[in-house]
């Protein structure tokens, strides 16, 4: 893999845990790393510098909606998708594949590719493993994922093999049709659903063709952590140890800290996020709505512990008050909050593999994520 | 007027029009002065750091809103709208009579105050002069406007007459139950709609009482620039040269300017933010609609001349982009423009009275603002 477009280095382990740093054309990514989702060009009601506050250092766009709206090609007329939505950090694009088959309606899917009409106005697409990369390079990802298949849960064992081996073969294909340049990657995609053999068959079989990362997708689905944290000893062990990997669309807290104990590098999710837009919150002492009427004169900051613009300057009593007036300050102030937290987490994780010192983290962490809320504020008075 | 809570000073003039520092409790303000609407307790969509970066220096608190949600004895409990919404800059408070008349229903008006009920839960509410100097009181405002009638327009003579004449009788109760302090005040409202007899009547009436500041009310209703002018001809006169004069809910730019010719120093206005909402850019050629196709693939930022911080990162095609795709970033960035147009305005406004020319200023905006938009980006290849 010296030839990769991506440089990769690890730098520290600790079990099968590794703080590690991946170089793009857009910067480095210290792992592990936590990828903020913004799916139409926006991490959803943060400017960059607020995103930039959070710690985040990378952001996965979404190739189906960019695709459909505003279009791949006219993001690159106007100068690709860093410039477009003002983020000159690294991005990584998924291949759309997922979103094809949750969002879309009338999906095709056979060798080829797939084709399907759009949730916004009806019209015929087609995304084959070759356009999904011509679209990912059109965006300008320093990141491509490989078109997929994203297996269903539950599937039969057949069903989850052929799934996977046509997910393989398309993996191949992308391979074939990615343009390599220097600070630019491509990722496969490990399937094979829960089935431990098949998802051994899809790492050897990604790692023969070679690609620059390799994410393991399919999870997160329903199927539950412990099935998640089953697949992911069964199946990281496979994989090139000197190339980064992905859990896609992964996860809680504690499956972040669970993933990164078996050897996972980077992952992405809307949890942070659209929690953050419907008024949950992220603690250090678990999940906190912040709807409730406990919060209405509570002049403590979200999490006592936390150093985030939104802790730093506003109250509990305040956000509460912004998500009961449905004021667009609510979701803001709690996105900002909920993915400096994720970001904060993560970099907790970066400094224990690197001091040797994961498992008092994770001792700690489940410790102090099963306390509860604050107690109430006239509780000790 | 030596004895005022808060001390203005008139720095320079030009003509009519006014360069002054009004000193409150929690800062100056430079006037002429746009204060930013804060409805509920939140300039919708922006953090106080990018209110600050608009250069707004003196927030508007809606007392119907907040009296409301959460309630003007629990802001206080919080320590003051200040502090509740993380806004250490100087706050003026409206007395909550306005949006009785506009939003709530079951309104019942007469001598002593209006009951209504509320719109969020039918629960009924007493607003009179003397609760609505508490509620300002227990919301911390640095500016307690009295509560009045804003007469409707058209209204006839006699209506205006009789409107305007109880609101004078109620800003004498408000301004018994003000409690005066250091750095805070109480302004009167001029009423009588669009009778000169009656605003000049109502202004001298005002003076006898003797306010910190006085406001013109019961304009921009309908009445036209031209009518509003007048208006203000025949009213601005009759008021103390030595108090600020504060003409409520204007305007449009071009309506700034004339009242700052005419002599006024503060205005309020929704007009930047909301139209930030729905997608009309403020530039310095005139309106924009970013909603508008022809913006889809133009690089320019919203105003080549502008140096908020959405035009210096972002292009009219990708704010056009967010308004299609109906994400909040949009209304963010462009209420941040919009306020940020506003102060550069009114600041252009301060420096022109300053230097004596203001009719120079004026030539100017005048010819700018009827250039239309730019031409389209590829008109001129």
């Amino acid at each position: 893999m010296s030839s990769s477009g991506l440089s990769f280095e690890v730098l520290h382990t600790d079990g099968a845990a590794r703080r590690g740093r991946l170089m793009t054309a857009h910067g480095e990514v210290a792992t592990p790393a936590f990828m903020a989702v913004g799916t139409a060009a926006t991490v959803k009601g943060l400017t960059t510098p607020q995103i930039v506050a959070t710690g985040t250092q990378i952001i996965l766009g979404n190739t189906y909606h960019l695709m459909l709206r505003p279009g791949a090609e006219r993001i690159a007329r106007l100068g690709g998708l860093h410039k477009f939505m003002s983020w000159p950090g690294p991005i990584l694009t998924d291949s759309g594949g997922y979103q094809v088959m949750s969002l879309a309606s009338l999906r095709t899917l056979d060798e080829s590719g797939v084709t399907f009409t759009s949730h916004l106005d009806g019209a015929r697409h087609d995304l084959s493993p070759e356009r999904a990369v011509e679209i990912q390079d059109l965006l300008d990802a320093n990141i491509t994922m490989v078109l997929d298949e994203c297996t269903p849960y539950p599937a039969s064992e057949d069903e989850a093999a052929e799934s996977m081996r046509r997910s393989m073969r398309w993996a191949e294909r992308c391979r074939t049709a990615f343009r390599a340049r220097p600070g630019y990657g491509l990722f496969g995609i490990v399937q094979g659903g829960v089935y431990s053999a098949l998802r051994q068959e899809s790492a050897v079989a990604l790692a023969a063709v070679g690609f620059d990362g390799y994410a393991i997708g399919g999870l997160a689905v329903g199927e539950g952590q412990e099935v998640m944290f089953a697949v992911l000893d069964e199946t990281v062990p496979s994989l090139p140890a000197d190339r980064p990997r992905y859990l896609m669309g992964v996860g809680k807290p504690a499956d972040l800290l669970g993933a990164v104990q078996r050897g996972v590098d980077m992952f992405d999710c809307v949890l942070p996020t659209r929690s953050g837009r419907t008024g949950q919150a992220f603690t250090r002492r678990g999940t906190v709505n912040m709807r409730n009427a406990r919060h209405q004169e509570d002049t403590r900051p979200i999490d006592p512990d936390c150093a985030c613009t939104t802790c730093a300057a506003h109250s509990r009593a305040y956000v509460h008050h912004l998500f009961r007036a449905e004021e667009m300050l609510g979701p803001i102030l709690l996105t900002a909050h909920n993915l400096y937290y994720y970001q904060e987490l993560i970099a907790g994780l970066r400094v224990a593999i690197a001091a040797g010192s994961l498992a008092d983290f994770a001792a700690t962490f489940a410790a102090t994520q099963t306390q509860g809320d604050l107690p109430l504020p006239d509780s000790g008075a």
